[in-house]
């Protein structure tokens, strides 16, 4: 994937072009404000018409699911993807950064957990079986392949005993699988959110098909996590937004030798 | 987004690094088997269990919308937006493949617009409203997205009107879009495919809940239609599998005027 304004854009600047150039810093700003607008619409949406929020097995608590997987999959875990393309993260010691990065990334996947043993409690406490839904497959796949990506990640860039070639090869492997989990996120929030509203707007006047306010809002919110998704894409890929020495050999150095 | 082995591992080529380097043919053939699977899968879902095909309004008609969405946004789409990643494309005159990658995407496009024609016409005579879930949303959208990216394409690339640097700037973001649309086209299938799932099987011992074969069969083909567009979207990101030109003026040359 190749971001608009990326590395042929450079090699052949045109004044519109370099217009179109926007710095990462104001990006990221318009980042933050989508994703926390993410945050709130889903929140305001079980708050407001699911009825709140319990942890008790109720529907109040299946309602921590969709707060929980948008703000840990989805923005959590945006924000932890765009650590590396931080200016500030391109000079001194690079050790921080991965801890940072780290720390994001373990917060992301803390609050998926979180997400899931609401879903499952809600499910169990009502009868109801758990992982028979496409939504719930992908799901399933998406956290199952962070898993992955985090221990991987910690194992061969934080730990110090992988080989410099370990890293090498791995690196390119863990940034592509970045984009991908972001990707598959996405497509959960949206398949589950559509579910959400199959089953929750069936009957009286509230049908989904006769798309009331909540359906607008809720289907807005989908649209919004898949913008930000898009957008988080797109800066990742951006060329002149990733850190100078990324195709340097130092960048793969054992970082917790490096700093001993 | 940075495909595996690409190119940081190219340029820190480890034995591990090059055995994992398959060809793009290979690699191609498989993509074209995982596109037929896709297409057999929603061909057989529709056929098998869903009471096959018409083009009258009934369900039957509907059936025709899964399988010329998939055929046409995912893998269509797909072989069209592969065509610079094949080597023959690189020497030679570059129109033909231009031609290629045009009518292949117009194609893709045809069957998109029958599959929601046949979507459109089924809901009409049944009186359900159009354009309420968030799927409907969201594949409107794609359809639209894509209509866009192929006409700039058109005119920016194929029609001889368009100056250089205006085609140095948008290829960027024609290939950006690219990979998007593809993304946003699997999220598309994936919600839908649940909806119709939740739609179909909701009485008797055929409940999507209870997971009889044709949700096993179903979800299965969910999961490798974004199986499929994560293998296009990483053999379209991998660096060594780009025309070695991609970056070089020349290949931004208006071509209709070159063939001339």
């Amino acid at each position: 994937m190749e971001a608009p304004g990326g590395a042929e854009g450079e090699r052949c600047p045109h004044p519109i072009g370099k217009m179109l150039d926007v710095p990462f810093l104001p990006f990221c700003l318009l980042l933050g404000l989508l994703g926390s607008m993410c945050v709130a619409f889903v929140s305001a949406w079980c708050q407001y018409w699911r009825g709140g929020f319990a942890w008790d097995g109720s529907t109040q608590m299946f309602n921590w699911h969709p707060v929980l997987m948008v703000t840990g999959m989805v923005v959590l875990y945006g924000a932890a993807s765009l650590v590396y393309r931080l200016p500030a993260s391109w000079s001194g010691p690079k050790l921080p950064w991965k801890v940072l990065h780290g720390c994001l990334a373990l917060a992301a996947f803390t609050l998926a957990v979180l997400g899931l043993v609401a879903v499952f409690r809600f499910h169990n406490d009502h009868g109801t079986p758990n992982m028979y839904s496409l939504h719930s497959w992908l799901g399933l796949v998406t956290v199952l392949l962070f898993c992955c990506q985090w221990l991987a990640g910690l194992s061969t860039f934080l730990l110090p005993w992988a080989p410099a070639w370990l890293r090498g090869l791995y690196k390119p492997i863990h940034v592509f699988f970045g984009s991908i989990i972001l990707l598959l996120a996405a497509a959960s929030c949206v398949s589950g959110i559509n579910e959400k509203l199959f089953f929750s707007l069936k009957n009286g006047t509230e049908q989904y098909k006769l798309l009331p306010p909540e359906a607008v809002f809720a289907n807005t919110l989908g649209l919004l996590i898949l913008l930000f998704a898009v957008l988080v894409l797109s800066a990742l890929a951006r060329p002149s937004w990733k850190r100078p020495d990324a195709s340097c050999p130092d960048s793969r150095q054992p970082l917790l030798a490096a700093e001993r």
